[in-house]
């Protein structure tokens, strides 16, 4: 073991898998998620300075296929293990342009999927070791950085047809002046939340009403509900919920990718009486153009897509296509930090808010901190936007989102807040954790 | 062990680490894969029935990864294992759709990247079971099939604003008179090839001229040349061959994803007085958008792409859009030959010729089935077609393609010809296999 911290290397990739069994509560059920156990690949840079601290992160799952998702992130070891930890964090754009552009691994995808997933584990693990190390919060850490810093994270390949380096780099100065203002508004008074919690499918109606209910009352003034299923039972679901909170909260739906364009227009004109904020996923997070025709068709009912977009790419065309009024990134769908970077200045660009995806396990923890940098040193805004909040599995964690009042409270501790809590990661190891072999 | 075909079990979903060390040739060199080692993660779907026949195929890589590969087959065996053999060949298409849309591994997608692939390899392999069992090529046991048992093995989600099954219905009975004609002129005479051994980037002007000169004097009427270094290089490796081989051969260029959209376009404005056929995956293959551009900006030169192409629903997109003059749809990329029906009449609908993709290791052997059954029975023409060939590894092959004159024979022996001859799975399984042991 080395004893100084400015030698350390990284001696191991760790990639555990850990799987809660929410399939049991129907939480997170949807039109196209009828029983997902919510998993974690996670990921542990391991230095070789005991005293120090290590990278976490990890890859959301929704079960099965989450040995396949640890399996890519170990994979990734040799482009790891060996390096300083210095060399890494002190050049977290190269380190990703390495591992993404590796041109066997690029097969794999290129830059989707399972490998994809498993890069952007590993970068964003980077990023939590590099932020522990500045001893600062993952967002606070990057609105540290100059406009040039944050620009040579990017990766502007397939990009520069709409958004340039140059470009990325006016959007960032134009931000700096306020910068340190934003900081304290933050840290004083946090960022919105919504609030999924009420209004997945498998719940019965008195069960949704009463949860829609308690989160108005603790503060959310936007809540979301899943549809596509039937079309009557969506129609009962919103305008029940329309007629308890009133005409002043934001209802959004949430399709999970259920619909063809003709089923989601029509879909939509059933439920347009109850003035829904936005659907979200219509049809297939690919398809480009059938979001812009249902956009089109379903005026001024908004439409939002990103959880399963996979890479800078596809966000590229939703914005010049016309596709979005909403984009939702998502902290470990793409190849890490680094490319949300640039879809947070893609958006930036087109003057699209972003409402990131989050739930599952750990996706809240990780994607505060790409929505408050936002607010910082990117869009300088909050209006419009509002971070996606579900009250599940927090507990797991080393440092759990903090909302009050419908808010995420700005993250104090230093890192990306992926840590999971030891207890948990013994219990819920799949298949051996207590959890796990007491259902075998 | 069951000795009543009837009643055989698939028993293990078998995935083995093939990979062979190409990259000491630079053979397969291009503007993004510099040093590919081609890799099988080679499937067997094992069944009781010892006298029977065992489902084979494979999905492709270019080295690193390729454990990752077979790790997500092998995830695969619980939706397989125990199935009566029956069932699935009874049902190919239920069978592939269990598979692609499984709620939870859906996620890692979804129908993208290595999960996607795996899916599509797991049920090549089932398609190979299911035609061996038939005692026909695959080609020829698709082309048995009725235009309704045909739409019944295509999933058209997300396909209905622009092909829908009773559109599909059309095109395959439109083409349904001629279909035993078609078959006699396929095993009379063959498919059309066209070659890329001539043009790998790694290869000297000498020998990139003395294969082409050797090409056409083999029959080929195209070739095509890796593209996407420096300009000049480019300019001269192009004209250099135009002005070897004349005007009468076609000249593809293959740039593998190298360009932004105006670097492509004054790539192609540099290399145009030398009347390129077609350039092939100018930049990202998940960029629509930009593939229109590209394609306004140069025509009268034809844009191609499609190895790289996720799934159906991006296809459907660079048809809807206008993006591109070819379509090259890949064996071993989307989820198996059933996402591939989808995306012949996706082509067929469109009046977009279909010239796949092959060369790797197994992909000429697989793929040519598939424009084989298209002759036969979707768009009934070779008009602007035909397959990709490259003269590399084939003696691996229990049932090697065979070109004569430029054309792909028309297979006779029963399966998808995916079968690797066992000596050579034990020398260059890695990294056990001989081949790999000794280079350690």
């Amino acid at each position: 073991m080395s004893s100084d911290p400015t030698r350390a290397r990284i001696v191991a990739v760790d990639a555990m898998d850990v799987r809660f069994p929410t399939s049991e509560s129907l939480d997170g059920s949807d039109a196209m998620n009828k029983d997902p156990d919510y998993s974690a690949a996670y990921v542990t840079l391991r230095t070789d300075d005991a005293a120090g601290p290590q990278g976490q992160a990890l890859v959301f799952t929704t079960g099965r296929g989450n040995d396949v998702q640890t399996r890519a992130i170990a994979a990734l070891a040799p482009y790891v293990v060996g390096r300083t930890v210095d060399e890494i964090c002190d050049d977290l754009g190269g380190f990703s342009r390495d591992l993404v552009n590796d041109p066997q691994l690029r097969w794999l995808g290129p830059e989707k999927g399972v490998m994809h997933m498993a890069i952007g584990g590993v970068i964003n693990a980077a990023w939590d070791l590099a932020a522990k190390r500045a001893n600062q919060p993952v967002w606070l850490f990057l609105a540290s950085m100059t406009p040039e810093q944050l620009v040579d994270l990017v990766d502007f390949r397939y990009l520069s047809d709409a958004l340039t380096r140059d470009e990325a780099l006016d959007i960032l100065r134009r931000a700096e002046p306020g910068r340190s203002a934003r900081i304290g508004e933050l840290l004083d008074s946090g960022y919105p939340a919504y609030t999924t919690s009420p209004g997945w499918l498998g719940y019965s109606d008195e069960k949704m009403v009463r949860l829609a209910k308690e989160a108005v009352a603790e503060g959310f003034t936007q809540i979301k509900l899943k549809v596509g299923g039937d079309i009557a039972d969506d129609v009962r679901r919103i305008s029940l919920v329309r007629e308890t909170l009133g005409e002043q909260i934001r209802i959004a739906l949430d399709a999970n990718q259920k619909w063809d364009v003709a089923e989601a227009i029509e879909a939509m004109r059933a439920v347009a009486p109850y003035n829904p904020y936005w659907i979200e996923e219509p049809t297939s997070p690919d398809d480009i153009l059938a979001h812009a025709v249902i956009r089109r068709a379903i005026h001024p009912i908004k439409v939002a897509t990103g959880e399963h977009v996979a890479n800078r790419v596809v966000f590229k065309q939703l914005l010049q296509a016309g596709s979005v009024d909403v984009i939702q990134i998502d902290s470990a769908r793409v190849g890490g930090i680094n490319e949300n970077l640039a879809n947070l200045l893609l958006a930036a660009k087109f003057q699209v808010p972003v409402c990131p995806h989050a739930g599952g396990v750990g996706l809240c923890e990780m994607v505060q901190h790409l929505s408050m940098f936002d607010f910082v040193a990117v869009s300088g805004t909050m209006d419009g936007r509002a971070i996606e909040f579900v009250d599940h599995l927090h507990e797991h964690f080393v440092n759990p989102v903090v909302i009050e009042n419908g808010r995420y409270l700005a993250p104090r501790a230093p890192g990306l807040a992926a840590d999971i809590l030891s207890d948990t990661l013994k219990a819920y190891l799949y298949p051996t954790g207590h959890v796990w072999s007491e259902r075998a």
